[in-house]
C-alpha cells in the first residue's frame, strides 16, 4: 500500500469504468500490486514514490538510506502479496545543483539493498523537478501462494510482524527515520497460511480496513496487544496504543489466518516477532479497536472513516 | 529515450560498478528498455516521466492529451526495440488543489491509446508534489527481434520515420504541443530489417550519437534530406534543417538498415512516411551532419559533443 488514501480505489474505479482490457492481466488495480501473466507465470508490478516535503526530508535521512527506503517501500508491496523483488527501474526528479554524490548515494543504497534480494536495478530515468522525488516500479514473483486483499474470512485470527510507532514517532521527534524492515522472507512465509495480507504503511486501522472492505468482514482489534515500539510507550504513555495503532509508514505486514492453518504458522520460522491482534468477524466491513474495556476505542486521526463505516 | 543526456550512461555506468546481479537480466540500463527473461519470455522494461515546468506547461496541451503523451513517449521506448506495450503502471504527483477533473482526463487519455494496443494500466500511485508529474513505466513484447542501439555496421543506410521539428517549433512559437506520432507499428515492422534503432526524443543529432557510440561507428547525415516539418520552414527558412535535426521530443524512429535488407524495408508498409537520411561509415563514433556544400555542420545546440567526438 502507499500513502495516499484513495489512490488504488481511484485509479481501480477508472479503469473499471472504461472497461476490460484485452492484456493478460490477472489482478488489476486496486491491491498492493498487480499481476500479470507472461509466458506462463505470474509477475508482479508495484509502484510507490518518496517525495521530498512529503514523504522525507533531506535531514531526516542519509542518501544511502534514502535508497535503502526507496528499495523497500516497494519490496514491502510485493512482501504483501507473497511474492519477492525481481527487478526494478527508477525514475529521479532532481533539482538544479543537487550534489551528484547524493544520486549516487542513494543509487547504491537502492542497488546493495535489491543485490541481497538478488534482484536488478534495470533502467532509470533522470530529470529536473522543483524537488527530489524517488519513484519505484517492482517486479517480483511470488515462490509460492499470491495473497490478496480479498481472503479474510469470519473467525480468521490477525497477525501483525514486528512493532508500530518506529517512523511516527521519530517523524514527531524530528529524529534521523528509522531503517525500515525486511519483511521479504517473511512475507512469502506467511503467505502459507494467510488468507488476506497487506503492509502496514497508512496505519494499521487503515490498510486492515482496506482488507475488511476487500474482503467484507468487520476485523476487531485488541488494542491491548497491537505491538507498540518502546520509543512510543516512553514518550507517549497511554496514548502510544491509539498513536502506534494509527501511525504510517512501518512497512509491517498484517495477516489474516485461518484457525486450522496456526499450527503451521507457528513452525514458520518467520525471522521477526510476528504478534496475534485480533479476530475477522460477520459484520459490517470495517475496523473495531477494542480497549481493555472491552468498548471501541475512538481514534484522533486516521482509520476514523473505517471505524465509522 | 528519454530527454536528459546522459541518465542511462550515468544509471549503467553506478549499476557496473556495483557489480553484475543474479537476476534475469538480458539487457540492463543504458538502451532506450530494459529486457529481462521471465517465463522463457523476453519482457520490455521502460520508464519516462513528463514534469510539468520541464517537459510541459498545462496551458500547452489539454489533460487527455497530456494523458496520451505520457502513454506514446513511453511506447516509443519500447516502439524503439521492435516491442509493443503490454502493461504500464502511472505514478502521478499533484499539488494540493488540483482538479479531479484533470486527472481523469489525463487518465483516461492514457488508457484510450493503452487499448488501441490491448495495453492495460494495471496500477498507480497518487501521491501529492509540488508540481503536477506524470511517471510511467511501460512492459512489452517483441512479437520478433528485439533492436538495440549497439547493431549499426558501416555501410548501413539510415532511415528516419516522419517529419522532425513538430513539438520544438510548437514550443518556440507557444502553440499547443502537436500530438506524437504511434510508432509502435512502424517498430515493429522496422525490427524485422534495422541492425540499429533509437527514437529521436533529444533530436535526432544527438539520439543517432547514441547508436553511433554504442556501435561503434560515424553516422553520416545528409543534412538536405533530413525531413522537416513544414511549419519549421514556413518559420525558420534556411536554419529549419539544423534546427530540425536536433530539436527534442518528436519520437520519431531512426534506424540503421544493411543494403541487403534494404528491399525488404520498401515492402514493409509502415504506416508511414520513411525516409533515408545518411549512411554508417568506419571511423571514430559520432555523427557528421553534411551540408550541400559536402562540408560538416556546426550546430548551435544539441548533438555538439558528438559532432566534436
Amino acid at each position: 500500500v502507499s500513502r495516499t488514501l484513495a489512490e488504488h480505489d481511484w485509479i481501480a474505479r477508472l479503469v473499471r469504468r472504461l472497461g476490460p482490457a484485452r492484456a493478460p492481466v490477472r489482478l488489476g488495480p486496486g491491491d498492493d500490486a498487480a499481476v500479470l501473466r507472461v509466458g506462463g507465470v505470474d509477475l508482479l508490478v508495484t509502484v510507490d514514490a518518496l517525495v521530498e516535503g512529503v514523504h522525507f526530508r533531506r535531514g531526516w535521512l542519509s542518501p544511502r538510506a534514502l535508497g535503502v527506503r526507496a528499495f523497500r517501500v516497494n519490496a514491502s508491496d510485493l512482501a504483501a502479496m507473497g511474492a519477492r523483488p525481481v527487478a526494478a527501474v527508477v525514475a529521479l526528479e532532481v533539482p538544479r545543483g543537487t550534489p551528484a554524490a547524493l544520486l549516487d548515494g542513494m543509487v547504491a543504497g537502492f542497488v546493495a539493498d535489491a543485490r541481497r534480494h538478488r534482484a536488478a536495478l534495470v533502467g532509470g530515468n533522470l530529470t529536473a523537478g522543483p524537488r527530489l522525488a524517488i519513484t519505484v516500479t517492482m517486479l517480483g514473483r511470488a515462490p509460492g501462494r499470491i495473497v490478496t486483499r480479498a481472503g479474510a474470512r469470519p473467525g480468521d485470527r490477525v497477525f501483525v510482524t514486528g512493532e508500530l510507532g518506529h517512523t511516527a514517532i521519530a517523524v514527531r521527534r524530528r529524529a534521523r527515520l528509522p531503517a525500515l524492515p525486511d519483511r521479504v522472507a517473511a512475507g512469502v512465509r506467511l503467505a502459507r497460511v494467510a488468507g488476506a495480507m497487506i503492509d502496514v504503511s497508512d496505519g494499521l486501522v487503515q490498510d486492515l480496513g482496506h482488507v475488511a472492505h476487500a474482503s467484507g468482514v468487520r476485523i476487531r482489534i485488541d488494542a491491548a496487544r497491537v505491538p507498540v515500539a518502546a520509543a512510543c510507550r516512553r514518550a507517549l504513555g497511554a496514548r502510544a496504543t491509539t498513536f502506534a495503532a494509527t501511525a504510517g509508514e512501518d512497512y509491517e505486514l498484517v495477516a489474516t489466518v485461518p484457525p486450522a492453518r496456526i499450527g503451521v504458522l507457528a513452525r514458520a520460522g518467520l525471522g521477526c516477532r510476528l504478534r496475534e491482534i485480533g479476530v475477522v468477524e460477520d459484520g459490517p466491513p470495517g475496523i473495531l479497536l477494542v480497549g481493555r474495556d472491552g468498548r471501541p476505542m475512538r481514534l484522533a486521526r486516521g482509520g476514523f472513516d473505517h471505524l465509522r463505516s
